[in-house]
């Protein structure tokens, strides 16, 4: 077991496939926690669960998570271990896992314990716990983050491969900033929240900690799904990762509203950053946060923090020393608040929501800082309160505004403290903001050769294989250019298909045809994007006998493209031998 | 001027068409109020205006609503005219039109004045209102129902072709049943709510009563649209009216949960409709409607009475003699509920939407009666609040669950009072459920052929012909509904196709080939809309070897629909002979 394996899930499943077993990972990771001597990250640890765990997954099993460590933040159930969310007085052990935790564990992961928080999840320095403060990971004169301080500094440790936290105002986020890891916060309803303790439900989401975007976005795909049993749980379409088409259009403060509280160098880090979106192709515009701001208010000003009575309980006026004192100032005021207050919150955010949505509107995204500025153990000590507000200025807003968003580390500042900006997106967006993301990720060189690729479109893109006239340069390419089609790349099918030059024309066009045993060979094609929206206008101008299927290439993917019904061959004659079209047309001249 | 010309949209245009001036309308509307000598209709008569802008339109200039005389619910802003939502203290003289009220005044209608209503829209039964009551249209005894008592009476009784209500709880649909009329509650956000006198906001809608459900529906196209002036405004997709497919899935209350406090004749006449529908094709399946009813209950026990007392304002304490004694009695517990109530019942709302959603999986509606008895103006003088709840039996939980619906006479009882259905339809559904409406109104012969079709596909849509799980209730039918498909007609391939049962599965799913010759037959199909912009994601979750093309059609006519690659057809089964697939699935059993 070499001492200085990065849990990283590449790492760990190349070591996992060289014959490492995952005990030692998890023999390891507790013996980097001891060396740390950091009593505050873990609130409860798994050490003889996680060991049998390991010992009882036996060989490698190909689940992507196999022998995988992980932290789960003291507000999500994992069963059979404690729950505080970070209320001593709260505890209670779990019968079952919570959701996300389900498919984790069902996948190989290996949960290692219960990270600290903030009390009911109700900060984002992450001291407004009873046990000890977990120390920042880059500097420790710094506040960890919070809510989700634990599972931040657990991965930012490099004790676990990854973490769930929780995001409702920031909590996933903020810590990510604080720690230079990644924070994936999830459109509302993408993950269940089944079996995590309410902060504010209409708010809450279960949130992602990792070391990197690509394996954040992995780890999304691993729990995102939709959860009967969760009322607020949505059915959201499935997303995939797929590069930016150029010229994106990307919101972003303007001088006016760019608020940094005095920390000049995280204005100028951020600015670098909005400099290499620019040379990257991105169109980068400024807009006005004002209203942004406007509903960041609301969450502690408003109603909001009635939702964080309702879910602490009778506790606040029943036993009200059972809480932080802090969280217990934070609360009170929410039991003054009338449901008419309540509602008329809901109004004003209804109508600031609207106000937002037009200011973003033209935008794929929002790009922010992900913190304002960095803020100290000192601070807070002299003011639990002011501090903490400036941490949440870009992250309280977004999950009110049902927004999706990751923070994501752009490297080092000049000052060595971590540079990290958050990119949000439009409730289902997640996987343009990882996009987006990939190519902020620690200063990366942007360029789409870099990103990882599920498949080369755009999620609001169809690819589409043609063999014949719509090709590049060839009569009907038209079809495809006038409606923003985009050239992806030239392919081949799978060796199992025959081209015929068809009888008719002009123009004249192949038909494609998969071969009877034995006949077939690798037909050339290009593959283009076509918008989704324009496939029915195109479709409805494609004649018989051709129509819209699916092409096996060569390379074992397959995409749509052209087909032709075999009883439209007749008549035509067999080009198969030329190997496509382009070359079929240069032989006949 | 004829004395019996019925004042409906077709009547009126074919009055118009033959020279009939605006103002004798006008006239003649305001010579039938007074001759019916009910000063509670009108809370404020446009005499003078009304005339005036039917001078003002000059000759027919091919508007859709040129010189339709209309009435407003008194909660609803007409330019230079007082609304008073039935409160004389609340009056103010409006600047604006309200959206709506715009919308028709552009396409050339006349409203004749303000209509009476339950005071601040606060009731169900029309009483509740310091000014005289209007009379119910069918039988004095009765009470006209509310809120939108007015409203109702006023198209009731012939004085206008139609009038604007709102519907918060059932206001636009009960005062529908207890006059004879059909009454149209829109999807929540279809019709801008700019200038309307809120009830609950986040429930309110403006509503449409008429003397048919086709002159309703093309009401409701003329209102419908996004407004950015009102947060509570939706992007919903223009819907247009087709006939139904064969086999509409209805959801009916079953025997123990169908409740009619005792009307015998209540029970049999809507047991009378649903046999109709039985008739008609459609696949009726009881359901226990108890968690709906846990959603009504939620109404006035949970917290959206603070919506109301949040839309009354500092009336409920400054000067509560401005208010009716029973509306006082209602809104005065609102006071007392907190913000933490407020938020525990919109988790309560979220969950029962949950289990409301799983009831109504697999249904294409809910079909009610639109009251489940009737109510005498003594049984409200002796309880004011007993039967006026008893009346939202089958509306209050509508807007709580963002379902739309249309309350549809269903021609008189055997004791000659009115019967009335509500067809009840999920959110955006509107057209769907007045095509549904249209098929049980006045207990017309049901059938296709009897609708109207506005189109039988429109430029922006693409007719698609599906002959497997795509067909109306059939596993993937909701590809296409979801996706804004609808349903156009069934038919057949020309006679020279073969249908084989694909392997794998499920779902089941044939396979469409064009015969070789002579081994074909022709094959049962339904030809779907779909809009244009949704085909790329309808298309790219199309597996092969399935694929998109031209199928050609017993009628000579083509048209875009699914085929299979004849490689896909190995280890098929021929089921050709069957004629089609819902044959072959039939036999299959």
């Amino acid at each position: 077991m070499p001492r200085d394996l990065a849990f990283t899930l590449p790492a760990l499943r190349a070591a996992y496939a060289g014959g490492l077993r995952p005990e030692a990972v998890i023999a390891e990771a507790f013996a980097r926690l001891d060396a740390l001597d950091d009593p505050g990250i873990f609130l409860f640890e798994a050490r003889e669960t996680a060991l049998a765990e390991a010992r009882a997954l036996g060989a490698p099993d190909g689940r992507p998570l196999w022998g995988i460590p992980y932290a789960v933040k003291d507000n999500i159930d994992v069963a059979d271990m404690p729950t505080t969310a970070a209320c001593p007085d709260f505890l209670y052990r779990a019968e079952m896992d919570a959701a996300a935790v389900a498919r984790l564990r069902a996948l190989g992961a290996i949960c290692l314990g219960k990270a600290n928080l903030d009390q009911f999840a109700t900060g984002l320095v992450g001291v407004r716990t009873p046990y000890p403060v977990p120390r920042n990971a880059i500097d420790p004169e710094l506040v960890p983050g919070g809510s989700s301080s634990g599972s931040a500094v657990a991965v930012a440790r490099g004790l676990v491969a990854f973490s769930l936290g929780t995001d409702t105002a920031g909590s996933g986020r903020v810590p990510a900033a604080l720690n230079d890891i990644v924070g994936l916060k999830p459109s509302l309803g993408a993950l269940s929240s089944a079996g995590m303790v309410p902060a504010c439900r209409t708010l809450d989401t279960v949130s992602l900690f990792a070391h990197s975007v690509g394996e954040a976005w992995e780890l999304f795909g691993h729990c995102a799904g939709f959860d009967p049993a969760d009322p607020y749980s949505r059915p959201l379409p499935r997303q995939r990762l797929s590069p930016l088409p150029r010229g994106i259009a990307v919101a972003v403060p303007d001088a006016a509203s760019l608020r940094t509280f005095g920390d000049e160098v995280q204005e100028r880090d951020f600015r670098a950053t909005v400099e290499r979106l620019r040379a990257d192709g991105a169109s980068v515009r400024e807009i006005d946060l004002a209203p942004f701001y406007a509903v960041a208010d609301l969450l502690y000003a408003g109603p909001w923090v009635a939702e964080r009575v309702a879910a602490v309980g009778a506790r606040l006026t029943v036993s009200p020393d059972t809480l932080h004192e802090v969280t217990r100032a934070i609360l009170a005021p929410g039991l003054k608040l009338s449901a008419v207050d309540a509602f008329k919150g809901l109004y004003r955010l209804e109508e600031l929501r609207r106000v937002c949505a037009q200011a973003l509107e033209g935008f794929d995204f929002l790009c922010v800082p992900t913190i304002p500025c960095f803020v100290t153990l000192d601070e807070v000590a002299a003011d639990p309160f002011g501090p903490n507000s400036r941490l949440g200025t870009y992250t309280n807003f977004v999950n009110l505004l049902d927004m999706c968003g990751i923070a994501v580390p752009t490297g080092p500042r000049p000052d060595g403290r971590p540079g990290s900006v958050t990119v949000l997106a439009r409730k289902g967006e997640d996987a343009r903001a990882a996009a987006l993301a990939l190519r902020v990720e620690r200063g990366a060189a942007p360029s789409l050769a870099d990103a990882p690729v599920e498949d080369d479109i755009a999620g609001d893109e169809i690819a589409i294989a043609v063999c014949g006239a719509h090709m590049a340069g060839l009569p009907l390419n038209g079809e495809l250019t006038s409606r923003g089609g985009r050239f992806l790349r030239e392919a081949r099918t799978s060796p199992a298909y025959q081209l015929f030059a068809l009888p008719g024309g002009p123009p004249a066009r192949p038909g494609l045809v998969r071969a009877r045993d034995g006949q077939g060979a690798a037909i050339a094609l290009e593959i283009w994007a076509l918008p989704r929206v324009a496939f029915g206008d195109f479709l409805a101008g494609i004649p018989a006998p051709l129509a819209i299927g699916t092409v096996a290439l060569e390379d074992g993917l397959a995409v749509k493209g052209f087909l032709c019904e075999p009883h439209g061959l007749a008549g035509g004659r067999d080009i198969t031998a030329s190997g496509g079209w382009r070359a079929a047309q240069a032989a006949a001249l």
